[in-house]
């Protein structure tokens, strides 16, 4: 297979593109997330399509803050959001897409995962807990994986790489430590795991690279840049399904 | 990837080889089934792999009796059956993996599949329920899954071709409305699926000739061949797994 030219994270912005003020991209956000509210109401009463959005991105990154924002006008009958943890026993007594396939959408269903099976060659990898044949091979099954959910569900999959600098990490990390609301959200593991951010971006852009369905990279340093870029992808996509309340049942 | 010469099931007998006596042959097999429980019990203590027994063949192919017979000295602690029906709403609302996934087995367990994924390349495509570009993929991702469980999750999947001739069959489908004990499992459209012999055969070689991990070819014509052949499939099999009760556990 040909391959396009290969993604450095190092390219890519972790900012707002210049030119862009936060005000009016905030209206702009508003209107976005109204809509994808609609377009996810529409998907759950037509039940052709799925869709599965992946969050991804380093402590700090802003995956939670994604969720609520981007998500806040859709409703909970028809959303299901998954935040994979380290491993239950149980989870660990299989490979690893078990649990994931687990919880994947079912038609007419939107479902949002806060981290993913691409924990699977990314912390594990960065950490040696597994070797680069394993990690090969998990590639090429979450490829298959993900193809599958596609071609044998409708399942439309948008994957965001939540783009931060090592600087705003920093300030989101101390952020946890200095503001009582957020204490809970510190975890002293996350300073150890950012002493391997170079490793980790290694391990992105080999994910990024090897994936059959593209990536996002989502720039997070500005968090109103952020719920906008993840709004407006999903909108202009989902607006292409041309999706169509059902007619009135006759029999 | 160089193909091994295609298998036409015309090719292979549906009856034990010639020179097989019933009584001896069922002597042997008594002996496989009591090693083949001690073996799964010893799976089921060391925890380090597991198993997966596909049992695929025509309605009367005697699957239900194969389990019955030759799985008899396991212990139902480390055993999981799943019979694939239909599938429900839920199920047909997913990708055809998805009800699968879900209960493969977990290290130290010993999953049987009476029936199996392989149903949406077969039922589905003499049916011509799916196109045929869809069987292709279909199977291209049955063969990524069943990879996924054997280098993720050490599974050593047991595929097994229940091959019974035509003949044999009607003797058996005819049993069923004759014996009032087996007229719950008779079923009329059994004799439906019966006129479609030959393009069921056809889907049988595709699945078994694209498979990655291989099928074994079982003669069901004498029942008690069966028994011996996928008994001592399996033994044959897991003794070389060299697997070993943990020691005593000192922490």
């Amino acid at each position: 297979m040909a391959k396009q030219q290969l993604i450095r994270l190092a390219d890519f912005s972790t900012e707002a593109p210049s030119g862009w003020k936060e005000k009016p991209t905030e209206e702009l956000t508003k209107d976005l997330v109204k809509r994808l509210g609609d377009l996810q109401q529409l998907l759950y009463a037509e039940g052709k399509h799925s869709v599965l959005v992946v969050l991804q991105g380093m402590d700090g990154s802003g995956k939670d803050g994604a969720v609520h924002k981007v998500f806040d006008a859709c409703r909970i009958t028809g959303l299901t959001l998954t935040a994979f943890k380290k491993p239950t026993e149980e989870e660990f007594a299989h490979d690893f897409l078990w649990r994931v396939h687990k919880v994947a959408p079912q038609k007419g269903m939107f479902a949002i995962f806060n981290r993913s099976h691409y924990e699977d060659i990314l912390i594990q990898r960065v950490h040696g807990w597994i070797d680069e044949k394993r990690v090969a091979r998990r590639m090429q099954a979450i490829n298959a994986f993900e193809e599958t959910l596609a071609f044998d569900n409708n399942t439309h999959v948008f994957k965001f790489y939540m783009h931060i600098s090592k600087e705003e990490q920093e300030k989101q990390l101390r952020q946890r430590m200095e503001d009582p609301e957020k204490f809970w959200k510190h975890n002293p593991g996350d300073w150890k795991e950012r002493e391997l951010w170079d490793k980790y971006m290694e391990a992105y852009e080999y994910a990024i690279n090897e994936s059959s369905i593209p990536w996002h990279i989502c720039p997070v340093d500005d968090r109103w840049y952020r719920d906008y870029f993840i709004a407006n992808t999903l909108v202009q996509a989902l607006e292409k399904l041309n999706m169509q309340m059902p007619p009135l049942a006759t029999s």
